[in-house]
């Protein structure tokens, strides 16, 4: 992988997400070579990955270069490649560019779509973890309109404007919301020779609450707010399947779609070669210490949502977000620092700082430890809150002139299809470009 | 198609460029039907194409969607669809989502890149006249990049950081400018374990100037700016051959490389089923009189880049760039206009209010008609002057942005591959995503 042998100890980090940001950024300018390896050039910012699907966002304006990210720092690679196994015995990570020895391994590849093995849903549904699958989801929705316009047979006109989101968490309902948005401020007057009432948005919940862990004061307000815009709220329902044409359900209503958007459950996105003791059924995550140390090995270590730290409070690990990522990846950094100049390490205890989602234009649900609130304040926080955390001066400059611009004339204008999705549901016909 | 029949004429547009832009708006709110077809949802503002294929622009800033355009206009209709056959004797117009019958039919499909019949360069070369085409140049830029840093073999790392453009027009200086500046500010920084010297910006003109149809003056300095920022420029030289790996010439001169844009020629990008006698060999352009009427049809017209309107002053032809295209257009809908309500039609005048074309940082070029001036002055006017024509006040404020920060960081931060590019060319190993 042509990465010079020196004689410090090499820290290789695999990811460059919340949690391998925050590693790499803990272990900058030590007596120590880092390597970040990731299979894109940039760190996301998942959190608004819904905008970018809605057209309220520019992609690159959630993204950063990581090399920019690391451009002043000594004794840091990055490498662009996908990982493919871990040789444990020989200290050797296998990548699609070559491999590398390490002294210390820090897993931090995050999470990804669990389909939970149905393979007719991963199939048809659309998933919405990293920038270009945000993107296939904008194009998709966009095309629908287009093709709506044309179809004269009206089930499936209805069918093409009719949305599924499955899963309450904060990216369905944030999705949920922003979609209703579109269906109010956007659709009606760029399709005037199309009845938008017949647009339809369903949100559906395994489970009798929207926005699980957070508290009820804001999962109740979530759902009346989606409510408000017009949002279809099913609860304690729970999706079968979907065929491409119809989701099926364990309850009486069906619905004839073309357009699924899975956000029911992540999965950790585990490496190969690891023995498989030490991955946790539950959520598909390696089983690591309070040190982020996976079970069985002494130098492989695993930080954010691919790691299941199991405390008191947190029996299954914690949740699957930023926050644990980010303070998992500072203090993993910390700890190796300490390790390599003979300090002590200390032991990882979660600040939960609490949680938030936007449900719409002046709407949104706020938990902090000690105050919970909602509506336009709540709104204003979560802006903040997302602007400050987004890096980069530029990109923080961009977001902000959008949402200026996108709350001032109840807009979104990025509503391109720059790359046209390819259709693999039942209702696509020529579509190609 | 699904456009309701009405007693007012139905006027098609085949084309949401500047031309077709332009005759769309001059129709507005008449007793007319208006349709206007493209292929794309959106506009593309072509002269800042550039700045996307490096990095210092995103695609959404120079894009419009078109349904947006026309949100508060009666009687205005959009398709998106392909358009693949005229049945003139029908007034039948032929698309991917079926066909439409028109009154006036106005052509403004704008131009495609002319490879001059070279199959090796179409297929291995790159193009820019399209958003998805330039995010592939920015992408196969930084792949290059990815992949120089791995490459032991010195000839092949050679050929990695060796770029040739071919055509010393506007797109080939502003690129070649553009690339230089990332070599000077940008590269070295991302790169720190490249030898960021190696890398060549080639830049092949076949005729003995730069800018052709500029002045002398502007030519002559532009060519300076560019050797000033370490660009080879290559005069009277002709690009004979790509092969994937090697350019051939009509020179001494071959140049091992993995990436050739290829800027130098474009050709109207006309429609099927018009009789072959009204296009015209050069460029393959629509003969047109100075009513933008076909020649030998009755309502079927073209406007910009796809017409060849011979005049005194340009007898072959106005230039293909965007003034005339939207003079041209503008007075094409103000000519319909004038046919409805009985008024009288005007014979086209180029009102030719000069030409510029930018280097890089504070190095541009003017030609005013009065008024021939280079420098940090030109630039400043260049950049007004674009900022000033992008359409959408989102668009204006999101480049202006990146601009006044692109300049004050000397940065330019959008390098991201959202989307890999398949490579085609022979120095490609495994970087499938």
């Amino acid at each position: 992988m042509n990465i010079p042998q020196t004689s410090f100890p090499r820290i290789v980090i695999v990811g460059g997400g919340f949690a391998g940001l925050a590693a790499a950024r803990a272990l900058e300018n030590q007596e120590l070579q880092v390597v970040l390896i990731d299979k894109h050039n940039y760190h996301t910012f998942q959190p608004l990955l819904y905008q970018v699907a809605t057209g309220g966002l520019e992609p690159d304006s959630i993204a950063f270069p990581l090399r920019k990210r690391f451009n002043d720092v000594e004794n840091f690679y990055f490498r662009l490649a996908e990982v493919t196994k871990v040789n444990s015995e020989e200290n050797l990570l296998e990548t699609t560019i070559g491999s590398l020895e390490y002294d210390e391994l820090i897993i931090a590849t995050g999470s990804t779509t669990n389909f939970f093995g149905n393979k007719s849903i991963e199939k048809y549904a659309m998933e919405m973890k990293s920038v270009p699958q945000a993107l296939n989801i904008r194009s998709l929705v966009l095309e629908n309109f287009e093709e709506a316009l044309l179809e004269t047979n009206l089930e499936k006109r209805l069918a093409l404007m009719n949305f599924v989101i499955v899963g309450g968490g904060p990216t369905g309902v944030e999705l949920a919301g922003a979609l209703a948005e579109m269906k109010k401020g956007i659709l009606p007057k760029d399709y005037p020779d199309l009845d938008i009432r017949q647009m339809k948005i369903n949100l559906i919940q395994s489970s009798g609450e929207l926005l699980k862990g957070m508290s009820n004061g804001a999962s109740q307000k979530a759902e009346d707010f989606l409510i408000k815009l017009g949002v279809d709220v099913w609860k304690n329902l729970r999706v079968l399947n979907y065929d491409g044409e119809t989701v099926t359900t364990n309850g009486e209503d069906h619905f004839k779609t073309a357009t699924v958007i899975w956000a029911a459950g992540v999965k950790g996105d585990t490496i190969d070669g690891l023995t498989t003791e030490c991955t946790v059924e539950r959520a598909n995550r390696f089983k690591v210490d309070r040190f982020s140390k996976v079970e069985g090995y002494e130098n492989i270590y695993a930080v954010g949502d691919v790691a299941c730290m199991k405390t008191e409070k947190y029996e299954y690990g914690h949740p699957m977000m930023a926050q644990p990522a980010i303070q998992q990846g500072r203090l993993m950094g910390k700890n190796l620092v300490a390790k390599y100049t003979g300090k002590k390490q200390k032991s990882f205890e979660y600040n939960d700082k609490g949680s938030m989602a936007t449900i719409g234009r002046n709407k949104a649900v706020v938990d902090l430890p000690k105050w919970k609130f909602q509506g336009v304040f709540a709104w204003f926080v979560w802006m903040f809150v997302h602007l400050f955390s987004l890096i980069g001066f530029r990109n923080k400059v961009i977001v902000f002139m959008n949402w200026v611009y996108n709350y001032i004339r109840f807009d979104r204008e990025t509503r391109l299809i720059i790359r046209p999705y390819k259709k693999k549901n039942k209702f696509s016909f020529a579509s190609d470009e």
